[in-house]
């Protein structure tokens, strides 16, 4: 028997909706890439998210056409995510900062039919453009005015809505058709799309807002520094549109001095983004005397927050929040916040649980396995594979590329991970840094941080090296600092009554310096490669 | 083009799941009927209910049957909610404060199979069971120490689960399936069955804990002064289960020192309930000097907040929010909360705000119409009949009562009000109240409020009466104070100034007094009846 309740899919133009009818006169406050700061209301950008949905129907952009953004966080960014994805389209946003053979490739994997770009991709454009045959123009988020000359020529932005009629019929899609795409940047392999649903990007969107996640109020300021490019900026403009928040964005301009300036002027009380970012802005308000008394909560995601970042934003009243998640997964799957049992605790043990990554938001499932897939107990210790569930996780990728990707109807992250009895999960490892010695796992960061932490070790690489006997065991591969005297007995001393006896890593070699792949990361792979026979008889 | 997510349908048992493996141990405290208080954990409840399923299974009851329920905020009333809508099964809330007639007349159009219920209880089981044909079984809420002596003789709740598995394979549903019924107490015709499912019960929970809700965390504590068998304690047993914060439950002791002293003791932080029950416990705070430190948020609905009331909350730390919704709504439309424009206003501004209804959480959408249906304008001061539509509010009634209950998709909620340029509802009469002179509406509330200002006036009645040119024209219908001096045109005159020339009543009527429901609320229908034809000639 089925409930008597309203079918109302769960749609993006419900979202865009509720903002102008509800949230009319709530503000978005833009950096712009031409200078200076533009500011619109939810009134006025509906009626441009119009225009521009008028503009997409005048081009012949079907339901399900692809197109492509590139461009920061910026008040037509938002408009384009809203005409396109309600219109029935799919919003494609493309990170920028790839290789231009990258996105290239990206481009022409999704087929993109139209790309709106921001005036600082000018270049990249033009470099790109002849080699993606799908792209029927190429629209430059500008004005008459600040319009390039360049080859192919762009439309302008500003034209192209300018005179529309500021209402459209939004079409009632099925909730479970595709609204927006975004690409993973897979360490190996091509990139793979992700293709996210009206429904899961608004249930996702709830649980963004929800109190132990972001906490997002029609009371708050919002700035999200993690870009639209990057997995819909953490879903925020969603978020906003739910609840009519403030929202206010940065543009291009991420370095601490800016972001500060616009935080404090704009009385910003949530902002989410990457530890780097927050490196530059602690830095800035240190060095500067700066405040941000409006601040109230900082979500960390991307990467592991350091305890002293933390522990910075404490002292100035401000919580931080972990938070972690894939593009996979829309990406949040985790929010470290804490329950009513951590009240009473010293702040040394409440800042030893925030450290973790958190604990699952309603509707995502989480479960560690072993290398046969059976389940791991959640006692913070076992640590295995990571994998998940829920409504807003991807089933496929785009065109089904590389096939059949759940295990038992899971996804696996390729994080390795312990949970504790309290449910907070805590990232170990990669699954494919994680070293196998006799079936069980020792951890490569493990290892890594308590090298790193001899006083003599610049940079240290824990890997797995083939074993007659236990398939694999650990090597660390470790930078000097320079003139520092350090041997291999001297560094496994120092690790041996930190660590499992089994864990004790064979050997150390020494090297001049360590693989690093494009963004900065220490690539383990090439290492392994080069190693991977190290320790076995005769090499 | 279809998104590429999981397909994972909102279920019950989902959030029972997530209660039960990520807060096992968060507390769920009750006061007894027995006496005494009773503490358990997600993990034991989680245990229980699949004992409980177990029983269910046992009895046969399948999928789309409906199991009933009379009984306070308890433990054992958590299980059966979850253990009857999880295992595919519609947990019928029935209110035992109705009729015993009305009550037969509920359990015989549910077709409940089985009811469960409090010992507060045992004489009305007693009084109906012989008129209730479909109910195979009674079975009550306790112990087999504690079991009544009773025809026909019930079942032991306890003795039927002990010893049960306590794992159950809750079966995947389709989220569109029945979960949960309550029936509406219509002042007119018969009870009607408002039929909820899976879906709007998980949408309408990630609602109840957004910020600008409830707002509901891992860190609160929340004791629910609203009965579960009214429209489910507005969601709250599902909120608690969405964020596992601690479950406080009243049981039947809903007076002020009952409900002061439980939330001292267990350090709530929110709760929700009636105007009525705030007035006991603020009585009670005052009288007995008692502050409640921990509560932060008092969610009041089912009828307006006096505006001292908001205060003495507010002069205590505590913030109330008012909310308004309706058995068909699931029940919560509207929660009034402020936007950041409101921060600077002065307190009396932020209050004149507080005492609306609210705004639309995402999901819900409002309008008000005319007499034609035409929609009014959102500026605050036109009122008309209050429309909503969303994934959680009623398409039509259990059994297809009533027929075709929309209007163009949209359900009458059966209230007047005003929406202002914020997003404000402000409820300004029920439908059938306000009277309509000449084309435009007169609010019979605000009339009777005016009248009410004055000293001499014990109780006051405003009533459309029919006329021969304007349809209909306003009379009031007064109780004088005993003893006091009060004319006609002295009340006339006292309102004057205060009103709208037109709105002004054509005649006074003094009564002895005024007609009310068996719920104490002024039966204006009667008086209708009685006075229709009052300014028609001749009469």
């Amino acid at each position: 028997m089925l409930g008597r309740m309203m079918q109302m899919p769960l749609l993006i133009s419900s979202l865009l909706r509720h903002a102008v009818r509800w949230h009319g006169d709530s503000e978005i406050v833009s950096r712009l890439v031409e200078g200076g700061i533009a500011r619109t209301t939810w009134t006025q950008l509906g009626e441009r998210a119009c225009q521009l949905a008028h503009v997409l129907n005048d081009w012949g952009v079907q339901r399900g056409d692809r197109v492509g953004t590139l461009a920061w966080n910026n008040q037509r960014h938002v408009e384009t995510y809203f005409a396109v994805s309600a219109s029935g389209a799919v919003c494609h946003t493309i990170n920028p900062r790839l290789f231009p053979d990258q996105i290239v490739w990206i481009i022409n994997d999704a087929e993109d039919t139209h790309v709106f770009f921001d005036l600082s991709f000018v270049k990249l454009v033009e470099q790109i453009a002849p080699r993606c045959p799908s792209v029927k123009s190429w629209i430059a988020y500008t004005d008459s005015e600040h319009m390039p000359v360049m080859t192919p020529q762009a439309l302008c932005y500003e034209t192209l809505i300018a005179g529309r009629q500021t209402e459209f019929d939004w079409p009632q899609l099925d909730e479970n058709e595709a609204s927006s795409l975004c690409y993973t940047s897979g360490t190996t392999g091509n990139p793979k799309g992700v293709l996210y649903s009206h429904r899961s990007t608004v249930l996702h969107a709830y649980c963004v807002c929800l109190p132990d996640t972001m906490s997002v109020s029609a009371a708050d300021c919002v700035l999200p520094v993690v870009p639209m490019f990057h997995v819909n900026a953490w879903g925020t403009p969603y978020a906003i549109a739910l609840t009519g928040a403030k929202l206010v964005l940065p543009g291009p301009a991420l370095d601490g001095p800016s972001l500060a300036s616009l935080m404090a002027d704009e009385g910003v009380t949530l902002t989410a983004g990457v530890p780097t970012v927050w490196l530059g802005l602690l830095k800035h308000l240190k060095e500067a005397g700066q405040k941000l008394p409006a601040l109230q909560r900082v979500v960390i995601g991307g990467a592991a927050a350091p305890p002293a970042m933390i522990r910075q934003f404490a002292e100035m009243g401000i919580t931080v929040r972990h938070a972690w998640g894939m593009t996979e997964m829309s990406p949040l799957g985790t929010v470290c916040t804490l329950k009513t049992k951590h009240t009473d605790m010293s702040s040394e043990a409440r800042e030893a649980v925030l450290l973790k990554q958190g604990r699952p938001i309603f509707g995502v499932d989480l479960k560690i396995v072993d290398a046969e897939g059976r389940e791991l107990p959640r006692d913070g210790k076992a640590f295995g594979d990571l994998m998940v569930r829920g409504p807003w996780i991807l089933e496929s990728y785009f065109k089904g590329a590389g096939g059949d990707v759940l295990q038992d109807g899971w996804f696996a992250t390729g994080d390795v991970s312990t949970i504790d009895p309290d449910g907070y999960m805590g990232i170990t490892d990669r699954s494919k840094d994680v070293i196998k010695s006799g079936g069980e796992w020792i951890s490569s960061i493990d290892l890594e941080n308590h090298a790193m932490a001899h006083p003599a070790v610049a940079e240290a690489a824990a890997i797995g090296v083939r074993h007659p006997k236990w398939d694999e065991r650990p090597i660390l591969v470790v930078v000097k600092k320079p003139g520092a005297d350090l041997t291999r007995d001297m560094l496994l001393e120092f690790m041996r009554d930190k660590i499992a006896k089994w864990w004790m890593p064979d050997d150390v070699v020494f090297v001049e310096d360590l693989p690093h792949t494009a963004t900065g990361k220490l690539s383990k792979k090439d290492l392994r490669e080069r190693l991977r026979d190290y320790a076995l008889p005769g090499v």
